[in-house]
Order: structure tokens, then C-alpha cells, then sequence
């Protein structure tokens, strides 16, 4: 059972910064030449999912664990608000098109987790509703894994309550941030404890595990998310496909 | 249990050929009714699928129930061989794509379940890989039916081995069928028992049930399918939606 307050948001007391920062160096490195192999290759597909509260980092992950990947490689896709022909349609409808193709990496900044976090959080729909969705995601990143060679990577970043605060301030301080700033995240800010709740929920309930990545130091979130990826993908024993005979 | 070899592929005796006729045209012009109000209303949607051997009368079904009702609230998909893109996903990717939106009759000409018919009985999947497709259509179907309202109907068009014979024959003695004619037809038909094995899994394991449709007499196949989507859509109470308020 995950239960967020007892983990930690922070890195472990007494890890040597500059060594880690060595070593996720090593490992972005290595990252994208699995991604290479991968895409080469064309057997397997990784579906990565970034959630997070708003300011946990998830833009500069999907930027600087992924910079040593090719571009023709990797797919970021942003979930926003669904369009009226989205909404006209079952919750996954939206999500199953960005399905990853063999040989690919595909991003997610947000999810369909959001159709069991904002959506429960606010009442737009029960309890119910949230448990038969949770059952249709589980069945869904199954049918991705056994039906297309799918690796099915999810991270929270985790960060604090009192971090959050810092990082939507930055929005409004520094003027290259002013973009970032919506005054919507600090009401959501409100609901705090609710998204807590509801996160846990997903984590305590989903089939394929979820990582927590400590973010309140973005230099040890890279870490984590880079070597749980490429330990991971090293297992795959990926090989780039031999001379076709003519 | 379902077993095909114990339903028949003709109308029950006695029945009056004539009076079931006058009942089918009733129900076709009540079905276009239902269309139009279901349109309308954009609460719900239906899903309906079309399975059977060749020669048994998809086609005509799809076009001889729906003819009254609107083109623009009905729309036909029918299932080719999947394109380098869609094989390069997960089986139900390219199906997820054409679920209905709210207000909408979508048909099935042929569907997901021939991954785990042809593809079965061909032995391009083993049966741990049909199993496990079983179950993520049954995630698939309930997840449109809790979370977009979809009716989902499902018509085996339940044809006999002689009957098939006589439809393929016609497509090769009738010029304005030759465009039907295809000679992969009759190879197929030689897998007539696996075929029969595959479907009667499905039936049996699909927690939506299915709709066996005598079809040899197609006066009868139109009749059942017909009624069958009447009764069932007369339930919603659907209704026009009031004029909106200024």
C-alpha cells in the first residue's frame, strides 16, 4: 500500500549531488542510444506516463532525461481539456489513438489518470464511475503490453505541499516563467488533500506499478526516471536488425 | 452454451413468410424513427456488429434494416486487412478509433473479433493470445457501454455450409455479383469447422451477448435484426429535446 505522506519528497540525506548528476549524465546518454535500438529494431514500444500536481516538473523531465533521444523517436502528447468530439466519447477514446507504434517512445504529460483525479476530485463523476475506470485503464495498459510489446512506465513526481508554493511563485516572479502562470493552478491548490487521496487510489489499485519520483530537487527526479527507464530497457536485450538479404 | 450445430439456419416451420415481411417493414420504419431521435438527443449511442461467414448476408443486413434510416447518423465501417500502421499496434487501436460518439449508429462490417477468428483458426495467434483478446474485448465493450452509453449489439449471421455454397456459386454465375467474387472465399470455407469452433469461444466468453440470426432465408435474417434493435432502443425512452431557452 502507498501511502504518500510517509515518502519522501526530498533525496535521501547525505547523497552526493555531483555524483548522481555524473551518473544521470551516463544515463541519458544511454537512454537515447536504447532509443536508437528501439526504433530500429521495431518490436517493442515504450508508453511513458508523467503526472504529477502542478509545478512537480513534468515538461522539464519530458526535456532532460529524453535530450539525447532522436526527435523521430519520441512523441510528447499534452493532455488537455477534451474537445466536444472527445467528450462525445468514452474516456479512453482519446488516449488509445496515442498508443505508442512499434519502435517508439511515446510521452504523455498527464493521462488518463486525470479522468480519475480532476474529474473525481471535483465530483464531476462517483465513486463508481472512478472504480469502473480504473478497471477499463488496467485493461487498456494490459492490452498495450501483451498485444503490442508495450512497456507501460509511470511516474508521479512527487513533490511538497510547501514546494508547490515556491514553484507557482517563480510563475509569477520571473518573467520568463509568466507563460507557465494560471491562476486556475492555485485554486487546484485548494484541493490538495483530495488529489492525494485520489492518487493513492490509482497507485494501491493499478495493475502495472507506479514509480514515485522524490522531485523536490529536479536533479535527483532526472536521476530516478532515467535509470528506472534504462534498466528496464537494457533487460529488452535490444540488437539493431542484421543486413537485409537482397 | 451456444452451439451452432444445434441452432438452425432456417426460420422456424410454419412461420407466415408474408406477415413477418409486413412486421420487417414496420420495424425498419420504427428503427428510422428511433435513428433520428437518438440523433437528436445525443445521449446515447449504438454499436453494431456484423459477424458472419461469407455469402451471409452482412451487407444486406446493414443495408435492408437501416434504409430508413438517416445517412448521417449512420455510418458503416467494414474491417479489411489492417494497414502496416494499425499492425504496428495493439488489435484494438485501429477499432477504438470508429466507437460512435454520443447520437450515433455505428456498424461493424466484420470487427475486432475476427482477431481472434482468422487470426485464430489460421494459427497466427496461439490460444493464450485469443484468451487474452477475449478479455480485452470484454474490457473494450463494457467501457463503452458504462462510460459513452453505447448499446452494443452483436449478430452472428448464422449461415449453413450448403446455403454458403449457393451464395459463393452466385457471385461466380451472376454478372452484377463478380465484384463479390473472390476465390480466397472458397479456401477460407474449407476451415469451416475451426471457423465454427472460434465463434462458439466467443460466444461463450463474451460478457455482452451475442444475437444467432438465422440467415439462409434472408426475409427472416432482416426480420430478427430488426426487431431485436427496435425492442431494445423502444426502452430508452428517447426524446426530442425541448426547445432551448433564449
Amino acid at each position: 500500500m502507498i501511502k504518500l505522506s510517509e515518502i519522501p519528497t526530498t533525496p535521501p540525506p547525505h547523497i552526493d549531488e555531483e555524483k548522481i548528476k555524473d551518473e544521470t549524465k551516463r544515463l541519458v546518454d544511454r537512454l537515447g542510444k536504447l532509443q536508437q535500438v528501439m526504433y530500429a529494431e521495431r518490436k517493442h514500444s515504450a508508453l511513458i506516463i508523467l503526472q504529477g500536481m502542478d509545478g512537480s516538473g513534468k515538461d522539464g523531465a519530458a526535456k532532460q532525461v529524453f535530450e539525447q533521444c532522436h526527435h523521430y523517436g519520441v512523441q510528447v502528447y499534452s493532455f488537455k481539456k477534451p474537445s466536444e468530439e472527445e467528450f462525445a466519447h468514452d474516456f479512453l477514446w482519446r488516449v488509445h489513438k496515442q498508443a505508442p507504434q512499434k519502435g517508439m517512445i511515446q510521452l504523455f504529460n498527464r493521462s488518463h489518470y486525470e479522468d480519475i483525479l480532476i474529474q473525481w476530485v471535483h465530483g464531476w463523476i462517483d465513486d463508481q464511475r472512478a472504480e469502473q475506470r480504473m478497471k477499463a485503464i488496467n485493461a487498456f495498459e494490459e492490452l498495450l503490453t501483451f498485444d503490442n510489446n508495450t512497456l507501460v512506465f509511470k511516474f508521479y513526481l512527487h513533490i511538497s505541499y510547501e514546494q508547490q508554493a515556491k514553484e507557482l511563485q517563480e510563475r509569477i516572479d520571473e518573467p520568463d516563467k509568466h507563460w507557465k502562470h494560471n491562476p486556475g493552478d492555485w485554486k487546484e491548490r485548494e484541493h490538495w488533500a483530495d488529489y492525494m487521496r485520489c492518487y493513492e487510489y490509482a497507485f494501491n489499485h493499478s495493475s502495472i506499478p507506479w514509480t514515485i519520483v522524490p522531485v523536490d530537487k529536479r536533479w535527483y527526479r532526472d536521476y530516478i526516471i532515467a535509470k528506472t527507464l534504462v534498466e528496464r530497457l537494457e533487460k529488452l536485450q535490444m540488437e539493431y536488425p542484421p543486413l537485409p538479404v537482397e
